[in-house]
């Protein structure tokens, strides 16, 4: 390379890419960090409509699944000089309950050419906060964020960036448009019923909300910014979003019988198939949470994506101390499960290079990590079937900064911990992570093992692997002599082991 | 009834039986509560070895199941006149674990003339030290208590009447002597198998119970009052047991090569079939402990039932503590599952005659009011699919007081507070349970329903049943009007209802 290339081509090293599969839009937005700052640099947007596109099966048609690759096609063209790492991929609302999501999933990760997380409703939540949260000045007001997206609403209470409540309901800007609007006819009665429904929506929430209470209250979402722009454009509003202004609008749409065919200022064609919906969703948040006026933020999810991206790589990685506060809360015995991730580390560095413990998109180290330090949170529900219990909390809890697949990989870790291994979990993985989970277990169970007798002593014993499959634990001359009780453990665990494949010896 | 017969025929009103169904014996003792004192005035045990009748596919064999059966018939017969508040009967791990042990049950009922409820092991082991407790003299001594059962051995550390750590571990005397010492034979290497094994059981526990302490340790059940007798008769021990004692017995057990063949005063013949697998579990229990000496308490299991009934009455009921335990570990908001039980109790009022909302053996108003007060629990895992996490701690987590049986009606009761009625959860529950689920669930659904938003205003509407499953809800005048989302809920409400065949309407 010479100076002249390096000084006109910059290296794609400093580059971010954040897509966002919504029910409504796929999005991707390019950022490259200069001095600490992310700076967006490019921005791409297609109504792919994925959410229109579910039949009555709950399955995405061919029409919305083609649309869908084609979508990522361009997406991946675009973004396939930029590391791995700094590629972050979500899909929410319509892929997380779609019946065939697995395999639009599938083709999905090889248009992009990445993978693509599924994440639910609370994380969505508290990424878009932090999007939102990095396009305000800084401030301590108490803020209110919500984000009306395709197929469910986020509400997020904040200050700063950081958020103290998140809530995610499944009411969107297309399945309220679809349900009370078939055909996009709007009356006075099914608006009514429409805002009716929503706010019986919001009803479960509204008092938890209130009582937090906020200072200012900012939109986010195509939805939100486009009722903006139209109060704004007919002078509807004085700035941002009143109930006034919405119902202004509301008049109007209600005169022209259907979005399609209303002459409203400001209003863009892509905005008309699911404007209603959007509008009644918003005109009932109005009114439930009493809300008068509202700010229209530019930032949302993806630009949260981004900021949580750069977090990770800045180690501020929320993702552990999601880690940490459910040890807390489950009253986790640290020091063994600090002892149990410390002889896995171990083990794991011993092995990863022979076994080839990695898959793209994933940080294998620190999920056998976070295995080891959750693997006895179910504990505190009962200690019959605890690895049970800790498989289900860490599958169904909210935990902040996981993703769907990360929780599946670590529930089906830590359920398979002891006792019969058990691929009926495996189910869900990402095919190109199986491969690697019986591996990643062993070295689990050898942890666990060694550490039955939960004395805080360390150990860390040689492990060789001999032909894949075949493995020698090696501890130090006498030590298993002194410890006849692991001995026999772990010439229980060999039992185990070998019903999967594996053998284990140990001297 | 003239006075001679009142002097001489006490009532039995201030009568109490406890039952315990364990795996190697069933127990049956009767006390009379007097001056505030328990006194006991009669006992029956008989050798049923319902564990040693499972067969290969873990069902218990006819013979088992008839023996079981006859015991309970006459067991039956004494407590034909004791209030039926006053009678408790549980069965514990062989009845916990055995394929046919539900059709068991229901002839069991038959036969006592009373429901059997099934225990857990921490259930149990509560229960024990509470039994224990009251047979020591007051102190301040923080106590080990154990028990060794036929198919589950329990520990518990506590302080007068309070536990503070309770486990339950799967050996038993009757499963390690199965295991271990087929056809009785005694091996010097059989012997020690046993041991290890055992001590492999007790490792994942030995450091929490030893970090906790205790001043003396105290052992209950069969085996061990049985070992105690034989180290006292033949002064292997100078008072209680010690591990040189036991020591000296299995060195006589090895000699004779069986308990059965062996010359060994204090042994009682009903205890040599499973003589040497309690005693594996006390030497296991004595290394891994570190324990120099044990007493030998003669209370258990079914002293401990006697005197929880008891404060059932005297309204110290353990569950309730249970239930606001689970409400602050879950965070939940208590005043509104207050006013969800509140609207419940009285709806309850309103309906209990006319269902006739009544099952032996149960206080269905308590656990309709335990729902409403556990309803939301599963909101701190996730507010996605909390009322499954609802159902799955109440079903799963250890409650001290509840049994088997109450946590399948919670559970299944908080399954079905709001959406599609299930009954997949009833599979478990009692018969005689059955037939008032569906009543209560509408009790529970309305309450929720009518507090769906959560303002914490007190409602009391007036139910009308007009013809069993037909339903009429009255509320003051205006006040629908006034509350027209609740209305509208109550219409969403109504279109569930039906699908269960109840008709809702509203004015």
């Amino acid at each position: 390379m010479n100076d002249k290339t390096s000084a006109t081509n910059h290296s794609n090293d400093d580059l971010f890419a954040a897509i966002d599969l919504g029910s409504n839009s796929f999005h991707m937005i390019i950022a490259r960090e200069a001095h600490g700052q992310m700076q967006v640099i490019d921005k791409h947007k297609e109504m792919v409509r994925l959410r229109s596109g579910l039949d009555k099966n709950g399955k995405l048609t061919e029409k919305a699944f083609k649309e869908g690759i084609g979508c990522l096609e361009r997406f991946g063209q675009r973004i396939k000089d930029i590391p791995a790492d700094n590629v972050r991929a979500v899909g929410t609302n319509t892929l997380r309950n779609a019946k065939n999501s697995r395999e639009f999933l599938n083709q999905a990760k090889v248009a992009l050419g990445h993978g693509i997380q599924i994440i639910a409703g609370q994380e969505e939540a508290r990424l878009i906060y932090l999007g939102v949260a990095h396009g305000l000045p800084a401030s301590d007001e108490q803020r209110l964020v919500m984000d009306i997206g395709g197929g469910s609403t986020e509400y997020i209470i904040g200050k700063q960036f950081e958020n103290s409540h998140l809530t995610s309901t499944e009411m969107g800007c297309v399945s309220i448009t679809q349900t009370y609007f078939p055909k996009g006819k709007i009356t006075n009665e099914n608006f009514n019923e429409a805002v009716s429904k929503c706010r019986q929506m919001l009803r479960p929430h509204r008092r938890t909300l209130r009582k937090k209470g906020w200072d200012i209250a900012i939109g986010a979402s195509g939805s939100i910014k486009s009722i903006g722009q139209i109060l704004e454009t007919n002078s509807w509003a004085e700035s941002g979003i009143s109930l006034q202004g919405m119902l202004e609008l509301t008049k109007e749409l209600i005169k022209s019988g259907s979005a399609e065919n209303a002459k409203i200022a400001g209003l863009k064609d892509e905005r008309r198939p699911v404007l209603i919906g959007g509008l009644a969703i918003l005109i009932a948040t109005f009114i439930e949470l009493n809300i008068e006026h509202m700010q229209v933020s530019q930032n949302a999810l993806r630009e949260g994506l981004v900021f949580d991206t750069l977090g990770r790589l800045h180690a501020e990685d929320v993702r552990e101390i999601s880690v940490s506060a459910m040890q807390q809360w489950m009253k986790v015995d640290i020091e063994q499960a600090d002892m149990v991730a410390k002889t896995a580390k171990s083990l794991y560095k011993q092995s990863h290079n022979t076994w080839d413990l990695h898959s793209e998109g994933y940080d294998v180290k620190r999920l056998l990590k976070w295995a080891c330090r959750l693997h006895e949170i179910g504990v505190s529900i009962s200690f019959k079937r605890s690895r049970h219990h800790s498989a289900y909390l860490i599958a169904q809890a909210d935990m902040a900064g996981f993703n769907q697949q990360e929780k599946q990989i670590l529930s089906a870790l830590v359920v398979n911990q002891r006792g019969k291994y058990s691929t009926d979990t495996h189910e869900d993985i990402d095919d190109s992570f199986k491969r690697i989970m019986p591996y990643l277990t062993v070295l689990l169970r050898l942890a666990v093992r060694i550490h039955r007798g939960r004395d805080l002593e360390q150990v860390d014993p040689i492990l060789r692997i001999i032909d894949d499959t075949e493995l020698h634990l090696e501890f130090d001359e006498n030590w298993l002599d002194e410890h006849p009780l692991t001995r026999l453990d772990l010439e229980t665990e060999a039992k185990y082991l070998e019903k999967f494949g594996f053998t284990l010896t140990c001297e």
